[in-house]
């Protein structure tokens, strides 16, 4: 929408609210609707991993069985069963943790929002990734931070960058060190162990976001910073990947004092999570289930990389570089720096090929020769069709 | 859960969060869960009215025909048939909505969240009623305003106590016209107008939070404010007390350019309503079912309010004052000016009686001699009963 053919009376808005504006990729991407349009810009999960069949007998037994309870009002904290379950679920490795740590929200993004009113003052500093996940910045941005890049090589977030320094003032550190959204890339472990004993003496919670750790394709997932530190992480999770995002329910993980106040913040912002949703969630997964589905959900996504990093090998020219993730949705794409990804958008849209433009994931100084492709909802021929398209395009710039 | 008992780390926290604290009325309230205790502290609908096996069918329905549209990730703004069914709703007396000014909220309350996080800074006035809703001030709160209250009287909210002086600054005003919580007053149809007609020069919008329009007793709804200024006034509407409050559905009507920057707000904080819960709203409500439905909610409201006034006349001592309400789910009574109601409320719970202290609704100076009753979810046996231990306790301090 045009701001200019607004006709009503503009109240005066909240200074976070005037900094809101339009976002230029988003009026781009509206195109990618279009079913000609090769798009690698959603970040959405593929819809045949969906479970469809299993939710519909659970929201069949629920509504049979507890339509009191499931579409009442319910706790703010969540529904305890669903907590047990995951309370469980991240007991491992030594680790104890108690359903009273666990918070269901209404989608990760959720968790952000929360997070940000209960430790964001403006002008307060927010450690992040260079770069980082969109959303993130986008919620933290409504309490007004002041934002501060860690330095990130190919394997992610460089722990001895942690100065003092760096550091000093800062009310927490967000990070994904699974598969991470933009770049792909996961954390190694010895950087986790950095990572984690850092968290134990800041004065400031690590925010470890990961909604992508069920998805490594081998199946040999690495262990979590809340598993080596669980009471200094403040861990996210999400069923949006391995279930379906649109019941939308995520969770945080955190120290009961921290989770007091997530609780009384979410209270003022949607009472809480759907009762109906949370119990249909844990219908569907209290058996075991998800011990078997998330194996297809990887061995589809495996395969779907693979096609395109074959593509990129393909069809890339000399100078443009990416990386090969191990698992999760996305490829990271470095192009020669005197291209900006900005313009070649404009061009790859015209030619019905579409892809996320690296800039906004940066929170400060941002590497315009940088792109996001997601792999997971286009078949494998047109993955081949799109990136060559895509090649064409970039060699012609070089 | 006291907060002495917690060994973790605190961090640094938001101003904003530092000021939460537990609620003492809370506290007390938790032992209203036992089953001998005769609660008319809730807000809950009763869930007598729940339409379970119509919500099963629609769920059943939708997850058959088009589960990867339900389970999907789907647009900030909500479900468009959803929004053209409400747009249509509120095109009466004159007023023409479009979809385009409806935003699809995670229940009525995250409505109150975007409102405050894109109309309120730090210290800027918000103006309420006196009493007001006590969850709209746990929303606003976090955005640090400063309250206002606006004078009332037994039929609400007083447009000519809106002076300049008393206006001076303010980002909103928020009132409920319709059976407010906590007082059950309704505004009569000359005040709407005057309100309206101030909405039209104001420079802040006149919020019209209405969860409980449908609920009139006679079935005879007065005009929204909305209808009257549909330009000026940001209407918020929820099925929370239609259907069923698990679902957590409401909506805000709001001119296009307020919308505009309430969806980059709510993209921040949720990304977006469970795509599943609103396709099952407007399945159920889709052919008219409100148009049946809603009348036999009115219908039990109305004999269950009979019976809570019927027992105060017969057990309230002299110098105990409260109002006939014409609709909605709540009493509020006025107590002789010497009775604490929070004071009460601890003797009554000894007596396994609650309601909900009228203090912690006023926004400054509180009226600690007021309460409210709710009386949708206490059989009216159990009400007289709950009334005349109550009323004995109250003529005992006179």
């Amino acid at each position: 929408m045009d701001q200019s053919d607004l006709k009503a009376p503009m109240w005066q808005l909240s200074e976070r609210a005037r900094k809101l504006t339009s976002s230029a990729i988003r009026e781009i991407l509206k195109v990618t609707e279009r079913p000609e349009v090769i798009s690698f810009a959603g970040g959405l999960p593929s819809p045949a991993t969906f479970p469809a069949e299993r939710m519909r007998a659970a929201a069949d037994r629920i509504l049979r069985d507890e339509p009191a309870a499931a579409l009442q009002y319910s706790a703010t904290e969540g529904f305890l069963p669903l907590r047990e379950w995951i309370a469980k679920r991240y007991s491992v490795n030594g680790a104890q943790i108690r359903p009273t740590q666990v918070l269901i929200t209404t989608g990760s993004q959720q968790a952000l929002d929360l997070i940000g009113k209960v430790l964001v003052c403006p002008d307060s500093a927010v450690l992040v990734e260079t770069p980082t996940y969109l959303g993130a910045l986008q919620s933290f941005s409504m309490y007004e931070p002041r934002y501060v890049q860690v330095p990130t090589d190919e394997h992610g977030l460089i722990p001895e960058a942690l100065t003092p320094e760096l550091t000093a003032g800062a009310r927490l550190l967000y990070a994904q060190p699974n598969f991470q959204n933009p770049t792909g890339r996961r954390l190694p472990v010895e950087r986790r162990r950095a990572l984690a004993e850092f968290a134990k003496s800041a004065p400031f919670p690590v925010i470890e976001d990961d909604p992508y750790g069920a998805l490594d394709y081998a199946g040999e997932p690495l262990p979590t910073m809340l598993s080596m530190a669980p009471d200094h992480i403040v861990h996210l999770g999400s069923f949006s990947k391995v279930l379906a995002p649109g019941l939308r329910v995520g969770y945080i993980i955190a120290p009961e004092e921290l989770i007091f106040k997530l609780v009384q913040a979410k209270q003022a912002t949607d009472l809480h999570t759907p009762s109906f949703t949370q119990r249909i969630v844990y219908e569907v997964i209290k058996d075991g289930f998800l011990d078997t589905h998330v194996p297809t959900i990887r061995e589809l996504y495996r395969d779907q990389c693979a096609a395109m990093l074959a593509a990129l090998e393909r069809y890339m020219p000399e100078g443009v570089s990416w990386n090969r993730p191990e698992g999760g949705m996305f490829v990271w794409v470095n192009l020669p720096a005197q291209i900006d990804s900005m313009k070649l958008l404009e061009e790859a849209v015209a030619q019905n090929v579409a892809f996320v433009p690296g800039g906004p994931f940066f929170a400060n100084e941002a590497q315009h020769n940088t792109l996001r492709l997601s792999f997971v909802t286009v078949p494998p021929a047109k993955i081949d069709e799109g990136v060559s398209r895509l090649g064409a395009l970039i060699r012609a710039k070089i």
